[in-house]
């Protein structure tokens, strides 16, 4: 190999010759493979506009997340670190060891729990500024062992987790403590080059959680912290256990996308039961004729690629919406996108939200847009 | 291209063959230059030693900055994300993205506005330990959006921001919110080669600042904590505005260079009026030789490169002032300074500074010393 | 030099042609060597369950250590920063440069102490999970300049430090500060080349400690935090002083070796004085026939290096003591140990403790595991 014959004769290097590449980030492979080196992160900067209504939603900016990491392979077990530095808080978020076993991924410390569609995709690559609003349930980075594994058109995913959630969590719960397991299942059959047909199940369980066991949602954007009410908040001393499902659907053909997800669950202790439900459609258009990618072994959407120099423009529609059965409490928004994919790497969005609160109760609205890169 | 050829038949990189460099940190460059990797850092480590007066200053030593940076260039788009850790905190400087507009560079995000000119010259490279009082006027790193551009002898930058000050920030204001802008023009016309003239001047304004807006100075360095003075300290419940002027110059003649600047301003809500005033001269004498090198584009000082093995050797005096005229508050200082730059990358200070805050309430003598090196 | 041609005609870089190699992580290499930037971490995962006697100690996970570094070499001299974020803290650990001087080498900044054996070798490295009850008198990470030496078989090392410890610090003090300094002589002879013995020992004085000066002890794992007796705690409002003097042993005979290590002081103020001591032995034993590898230059145990694909396998026991005699207080355990090393840089630890505070008072049995890689 060319570059292995140009570092021979050097200094005792502890690997193989490496070739080194950049995307703005830097990565560095051995020559086998069986190592990787690669540090990078991302920027999401936030600014929104509120219209509100009874609740007193401050306009302003923030770094939504600011986060560098550091992944690569390990005598051939893939490793990722990831910590989010944004508002001058550490907050650890990927932090685990993996290892192929039966031709799927074994993955063992913080990391997503397989559960939901949008909750899994990356936040660089989902439609709206923030996910909606049945995300606030999934238990998101947590400590535990997974499984991920595919055959053909068929994907699942099982996990085993120390329930965790603290104040700072997105959607954000109280500080709670328990054990849990989630699975996931998707069918993503090949129909044609230009059509992605996708629909998955999930489910999640709880117990022992200590503490109050709380879900919110930010009802017009993630700086809406005033419009921010309780859809379960359970705090009787007892502790608390849930059980959710949830299904999700996703088609592709060339530049529109159809996207749906419904969630049904119930939290509950000895003394209390509360049932809820969310559930959201997003349709999303490529002004440009890109088509958003689709990753079937894991259903995850990808990165936008723009065809043209000039970037590639999406416009997009939501209606989200979540419940508390028990109690007739509900949050319901609709929300409008335009993105501009600059390049693959950058984009910036441009969202509309039109948020009601408990029929009536607070019914703000948001002009809200993001800047953001990753490398 | 050489390398490119040996880097020729590699396994599936995300880019071209690209080229590394270290001096200290990591640097990865694309072939054709679009891309642009780069990790490094910086730390300052300072000790103090007090000859207090009224004030009770603690001798002892702190990380006065303690920073991780990444940077480079996303398709041709420059970025940079840089994290301060010193002291626990995890505070964040650059975050920005920044495009090549019609000579100049717009940038988005978190950056230092344009306002002054020690200011803005990075800390690695100013000739005493900290910087002068009148800094402590600069909004810094805020969110914004700002342009600079330069064309022949003359440069310019105009910045809008979300004005935010925590307790964190260096010479100390109050939790503040609102709107600002800034603007600087400098004029620094290539007289010889071995001489440097610059003037400018800088405009900054800010309004609907929310809560208490304050300006601190330390009086004796960062270390002096007790010495700590309001310039500034409106809090009356309204809203707050400020207009701040300044005036720059510098002059480089071989070894030896002159630096001064002026400001004058106004805090005012409905009911308050403060006038402000501050300023600085300082003189600085390489006895190895060097020169200070100064970016004419930028108006700012850049990196000491000493011409022998051993480093260079610098002594630098200031004379340091900032008051209140409206109610006859000043503090002064004069410091002398005695640097050793043992390459370029790493440098020794060693700093004397006798203080009077409020015509002889405080008089802080100190001794401080600094080691910096960054990467 | 091949590479070097291979890179000549390349854009203006800062350095030569420099080589790059991963094992994870990324470290660059000048071509004469002068420069080196490496960028890496660890992390190590911890799961405890505990069989509580009388204090409640939580059962659970928790990352023991999430750090990153960046290491190398600036013009010739070696510098390191590492900050660990576990927990969402971010906690500074090793910031330094250093020179070589007469054979050894001069370390200014943040640095472990010279102070017991131990205490300085890496977590990476250390048989069980947590270090013996001994280390936590160590000053451990402390802003200072030292100075370590090596002539044949004997080693030394020398310190002088503005003496610091949080809350956070490991072991526990509460906050204090003053000046110390250590100092360390080992004597490592080459005795075969499958036999290592190794003695040494250690003094560390402390002294002008404002606040409260405080020792305290995990006494069934790092997760414990019930089973936390104050060994010492001094809090007269008085300044208080230390003096403690140790003596390591270590022999590693193939893929056996014992090592131990015993500790002695006093801590007194004007009206108060304490005597402690601390002891421990270890014994390891790898299953698979490795040799735990030992720097006679630096008296620090290293890298174990699998001989065979499925890695080393280690079985250790550990005897662990510490008292306060002035006051007849004293903490003991048995520790065993299970090792898996999955390659040079994987490893998962498993820990059995049985532990006894002051004679009955408290006895809690703790199963404990770790995951833990580093690159």
């Amino acid at each position: 190999m060319a570059l292995a014959a140009c570092a021979t004769g050097l200094i005792a290097q502890p690997a193989l010759a490496d070739t080194v590449s950049t995307k703005g980030g830097i990565k560095v492979k051995s020559d086998d493979g069986s190592f990787v080196g690669e540090f990078g992160g991302r920027l999401m900067l936030d600014a929104a506009v509120f219209d509100n209504d009874t609740a007193d939603n401050a306009s302003g900016t923030e770094f939504r997340r600011l986060r560098l990491h550091s992944k690569g392979k390990i005598h051939g077990l893939g490793y990722k670190i990831e910590v989010d530095f944004a508002d001058g808080d550490t907050v650890t978020k990927d932090a685990y060891l993996q290892m192929a076993v039966a031709g799927g991924k074994l993955t063992i410390g913080q990391f997503k729990q397989y559960f939901t569609m949008e909750n899994l995709t990356s936040s660089r690559y989902t439609t709206f500024m923030e996910r909606s609003y049945l995300t606030s349930f999934s238990p998101s980075y947590q400590v535990g062992v997974g499984y991920w594994g595919h055959y053909n058109a068929l994907g699942f995913g099982i996990s085993a987790f120390n329930a965790y959630q603290d104040e700072d969590a997105d959607g954000g719960s109280g500080t709670t403590e328990g054990v849990g397991g989630s699975a996931r299942v998707i069918f993503s059959p090949s129909l044609s080059e230009d059509v992605t047909l996708h629909v998955g199940g999930s489910a999640l369980v709880t117990g022992g959680i200590e503490g109050r066991n709380r879900v919110r949602v930010r009802a017009a954007g993630h700086l809406s912290d005033a419009s921010r009410p309780d859809i379960v908040n359970i705090n009787t001393g007892e502790r608390s256990e849930s059980t959710i499902f949830a299904l999700e659907f996703a088609s592709i053909a060339g530049p529109l996308s159809v996207q749906a997800e419904y969630l049904g669950g119930t939290f509950e202790t000895e003394t209390v039961e509360q049932d809820v439900a969310a559930f959201y459609a997003t349709t999303s258009y490529f002004l440009t004729g890109e088509s958003r990618p689709f990753n079937a072994k894991t259903g995850k959407f990808g990165r936008v690629k723009p065809r043209k120099p000039h970037g590639a423009y999406e416009i997009a529609a939501r209606y989200d919406y979540v419940e508390n059965d028990s109690n007739d409490f509900e949050v319901e928004s609709v929300t409008l996108g335009l993105n501009w994919y600059m390049n693959p790497q950058v984009r910036f969005m441009l969202n509309y939200i039109a948020a009601d609160v408990a029929e009536g109760s607070d019914e703000p609205n948001a002009v809200t847009a993001r800047m953001q890169f990753d490398f």
